[in-house]
């Protein structure tokens, strides 16, 4: 039986979902010979606690439900802020999500960067720390035997980054293309009924899947990211976001819509990258895609990614249905394929 | 640098295949501290041949290419048969792929267990042993901290098993769905553009895809071996051939290939499990599947499974184009995999 302390850094939608899926999986893992506490738990405006005897998730989580903060949690004084708590926690593995500056991936690199320089495991869902930071991070975990990750950056929790690295060895990655952001998917779908491209945006943000500024989104940004952080990973040849040829669907219009119905075709917002000679070459862009692929059926926030190799024919990944709950399911994984 | 002594038993397609890939990778693998000889090989008209020096398997590929046997390239006297030669080797690690009898596992069960017995991780592309011997192999590899792995069993080389065993930690596999038989897919579809079934067969036959007895994959007994297999692994629970409510595709007619075009549907014969209190349910049988599902699209020779788990949406695999050349990489996977 293995003991590990956890640490939560960031307690949005995210570290709750993963709050409870700890809970949920306890007794399985134990049976596994794998024991946790949570000692430590960071928030945007809930405060913070720290206590080494372990928090107990259930009351942390009712608090919250609740609108309670975290104080009185704490054995001795509350660290006054994240970097605090991840000095004093001596913890065994961190999981960073907090809110990332998508420019700088910070703070969640200087987060990460603490806990793996104590010793740590560096887990998170943030894309940020992938594109703007991954070969320090990486080099750095694997000078101290540890293990920077971060499954769910990409595709929510189902498995892309650990595919290859635990799955596929010594397959060469040539060349990816898929569907990865949901808010453009949603709002081509919604424009093929009719909508505008305003009224389609409005309809996504109603629905919490576009924010209340979706250029990120629209004009192609999320999406320039995880194609950055895919071929960064998986092909091993560092793509920054400005890297990518970018180009969202703000000018599709509704002619170009009934134009692609008219021809069987669907508009799609596709991601691809390809290896060359110089290195990669990554784009983002509206596609019309044909019935014949399996991207012409994904519709809402469905994510595809189909994966050229050395060894294999393509290999297509679907992943329907995700949300907090499988982004946390992620961030499990990660924690067990670390300590493995 | 650690180097490992391969044995390779059966040497068709698949084993060959397997030869060229060892020579394609040897350089990446030795950049990755990896070095390997191949001491054995056994061949099923071409005789054995046992060098503890290793074999140049572009020799051997050379010999059989013109129609030559192995004799003269043994240390010492050829091993009259496959048993002896997993004796006399010394291997660290056996791929098994002769012929198999699909009723009863065999030859294969037996040389897989002699090799662990012996001390060497045992690899297959067999489906046999893992329907009728996996608990009593991987108990037995468990027991000598040897691994028994089977990747290519099902899929070809796609990760269906290092998927759940790699990459998705603590998930329970709930239930699957999917198209795991290439003769019937390819038969239906020529049923679509309007062959009646004999021809659909004979056309299938000639291209190489459905054997002189076509009855294995027309009768679903294929795609039941594939069902229980992925049952006993992914699920836990031990499911017969047998035991899969199985129905193929002999019974369906013209009439019904038009019945479902009309309503814009097509013919496909669905594998399926699913967990229950009492254990698993399984079947194969033909389904008219509407064009939202994945399943729809799928054509010829490509292969699709979907997942459901309790810790993510329904994750879609789909693979394209399999030969003997993906099926070899399952067995490289399954090696890397095993000395990691």
């Amino acid at each position: 039986m293995t003991h590990y302390k956890l640490i939560l850094i960031g307690f949005g939608n995210v570290g709750r979902a993963l709050a409870r899926l700890l809970l949920q999986k306890m007794d399985e893992l134990e049976r596994a010979g794998i024991t946790f506490s949570v000692v430590g738990i960071a928030t945007g405006s809930h405060g913070n606690a720290l206590a080494p005897q372990g928090l107990d998730l259930l009351e942390v989580l009712t608090r919250f439900e609740s609108g309670a903060t975290l104080d009185g949690l704490s054995e001795g004084a509350a660290p006054p802020d994240a970097r605090a708590l991840i000095r004093r926690s001596e913890a065994d593995v961190v999981f960073e999500n907090t809110p990332v500056n998508y420019a700088t991936g910070q703070p969640a690199i200087d987060h990460l960067q603490l806990a793996l320089d104590l010793g740590m495991h560096a887990i998170t869902a943030n894309k940020g720390p992938v594109v703007h930071a991954y070969d320090s991070l990486h080099r750095n975990a694997g000078e101290r035997g540890r293990k920077f990750l971060f499954e769910s950056a990409v595709m929510d929790g189902a498995p892309v980054f650990s595919l290859f690295r635990e799955a596929l060895p010594a397959a060469e990655l040539r060349a990816f293309r898929g569907i990865l952001n949901s808010t453009t998917n949603l709002v081509l779908s919604r424009m093929e009924s009719g909508e505008s491209f305003d009224e389609a945006v409005k309809f996504a943000q109603s629905v919490g899947i576009a924010e209340t500024d979706p250029s990120g989104d629209v004009d192609g940004w999320d999406a320039a990211i995880k194609v950055a952080a895919l071929s960064t990973v998986l092909m091993g040849v560092p793509v920054r976001p400005d890297d990518v040829d970018r180009r969202g669907i703000r000018d599709i219009t509704p002619e170009d819509i009934d134009r692609a119905l008219e021809q069987g075709k669907r508009w799609k917002l596709v991601c691809k990258a390809q290896r060359t000679k110089a290195g990669v070459e990554a784009g983002v862009a509206p596609e019309m895609v044909p019935p014949e692929s399996p991207l012409f059926g994904v519709d809402g926030t469905t994510s595809i990614v189909q994966f050229e190799t050395d060894v294999l024919g393509r290999l297509t990944l679907i992943e329907e249905d995700p949300g907090p709950h499988t982004t946390a399911y992620g961030l499990l994984a990660d924690f067990l394929n670390a300590i493995k």
